[in-house]
């Protein structure tokens, strides 16, 4: 199934995603040859450049179809690169997309300063909009991750970390940039407002889908899939909704091995796939999935009031996709 | 002297100043309490709020009396607080403002994430003022400087740094932004391009001799004026002007022992002692204070074509205390 999703969504960006390609290249433009590297390396490694097309394809589901899409869809895939950079050097991740983690090639502050001007980038191209309702979202959407980034660094490792809590993390460093990239489509096409809060929903929910798949895939995919290890985010002191749920649910007995086994700095393959096993047994993959479609849902019901077509079609599987997707 | 030209700015910016420092508490508003004691921790630590005066007096001289130039002038200090931030991670420097680095008392992650943070309450308030030119500055503002800190980095420890390279570099870190604010000042106040190009150039030379004379002082004033050690720039491998004009004029015995020096990771103090005279001997010092001085003499010519009033006044008594000041 997740292969025809995913050729469906392929055979409609396709054309959109060479432009988007080329466009990423050409406005990033650095004067510096390190930071040309640097962004290079995250940049041009193979992403899905959802936010791009979520961006064009609201703003044409609005019916905006002046060809500027391309250009400023480019905002949202900087910013997302200037988060994973920053993001790298907070999490020591030595992974990412597969490739050495930036900071491990480079110095932490090459990679905080390299992610500075991909900021900039999206700045100076958002400057371009004439929009300053554009500018709000991106203030918002930065505002909104440095401080979830801040509040999950704060509570890394704290192991009666609420459901509540765990919501309110993945919404600020997930779900917002995948919002704002929905409503800046809409407001780009200068959609009524009702239009625009759709749309804005529409992209809160499937940046929460988003990332709850994400959540499951951290304890359900093989390394090769994942291209990193599986159980990272357990490893790093990161509570999410699999585990959270699970523990709620477990045994006195149960919830003491699992939570020793989060503390533990280390574990061995064998501990992980016992742990995989009560995440199945106390419902935390099963409680976590059916979130994630409830929310796949109620992305799809945001798009009801606008008209069928092909920019819809796709919005559509691309919520389907969210949490079918294997990587 | 410098007692009367600081003392005549005081009267000048004295209610503005009381006005600013609300503002920037009132807009800070962070949701996590962690973003608020690190931003707090710089922001509130005595700065000169030398940026948000020249935005304000940079309006008012092109007619602007809305009194929104207040609120809008904080964009100047958060971005400052917010590339500090970043610099102090980057520089690895142990004491900023008199008071410790900020990353010294937290973490590299949390003092990189309030940057961030920082800088989106510097773009909503951007947004705020409907000026797409405004947030195109702040686009280059953001870009020039990342790129020079980069740029900076990748030159540390490097002898042969030439004056053309230290200029491109002080420029980048310094003299962008304080140009940039006050060509916002000027776009605010929708003021003809002429007056916003001769206020950009005030902000630029004004910035450069800035720069140099605090590369000056790193030299020159004692560690109880600066509220750091001297000799920081070269224990940290950055040559500055006068280190860079010396060089160029030492004898062979002598540039070998200044050029050992430097590249030494630590030196006792009767060899900075050495080293100073030697700056003083080769003219370094002189030089470094005739090139602040000629940027000080173009900055007040960019401000000919004003007619007088206090805020002319004001901007010229900055551009003579930008190098006459101790700390």
């Amino acid at each position: 199934m997740t292969k025809g999703i995913k050729q469906s969504i392929m055979e409609i960006v396709a054309e959109d995603l060479e432009k988007v390609e080329i466009a990423l290249e050409q406005n990033l433009n650095p004067n510096v040859e390190l930071v040309k590297k640097i962004a290079s390396h995250l940049l041009f490694s193979g992403g899905k450049r959802l936010r791009p097309l979520l961006m064009i394809h609201s703003a044409r589901l609005c019916g905006y179809h002046n060809g500027f899409e391309i250009q400023f869809s480019t905002i949202f895939e900087y910013l997302h690169a200037a988060t994973l950079l920053h993001d790298d050097v907070v999490d020591e991740a030595a992974v990412r997309r597969g490739k050495k983690a930036a900071h491990t090639k480079w110095s932490a502050p090459e990679v905080v300063l390299t992610g500075d001007f991909l900021l900039a980038r999206a700045l100076g191209i958002a400057a371009k909009t004439k929009e300053p309702e554009i500018i709000s979202v991106i203030a918002k959407i930065t505002r909104d991750m440095s401080q979830g980034e801040i509040d999950q660094l704060a509570k890394k490792g704290k192991l009666d970390l609420s459901e509540q809590e765990y919501l309110e993390i993945i919404e600020r460093k997930t779900a917002v940039l995948i919002q704002g990239a929905c409503q800046s489509g809409a407001i780009l096409a200068a959609a009524q407002k009702e239009k625009e809060a759709a749309l804005s929903q529409y992209g809160f929910h499937l940046g929460m889908a988003f990332q709850m798949a994400d959540d499951l895939l951290d304890y359900t995919a093989s390394a090769k899939e994942l291209g990193k290890n599986p159980g990272a985010d357990m490893r790093e002191g990161k509570l999410t909704l699999p585990l959270i749920h699970s523990l709620a649910n477990a045994s006195v007995e149960d919830g003491k091995w699992m939570k020793d086994m989060i503390a533990a700095p280390r574990f061995n393959p064998d501990d992980f796939e016992k742990l995989k096993e009560k995440l199945y047994e106390y419902k935390g993959i099963q409680y976590t999935k059916d979130r994630a479609q409830d929310h796949v849902k109620k992305a799809k019901a945001c798009l009801n009031g606008f008209s069928d077509g092909q920019s819809k079609q796709l919005l559509c599987l691309i919520a389907d996709y969210s949490i079918e997707r294997k990587v």
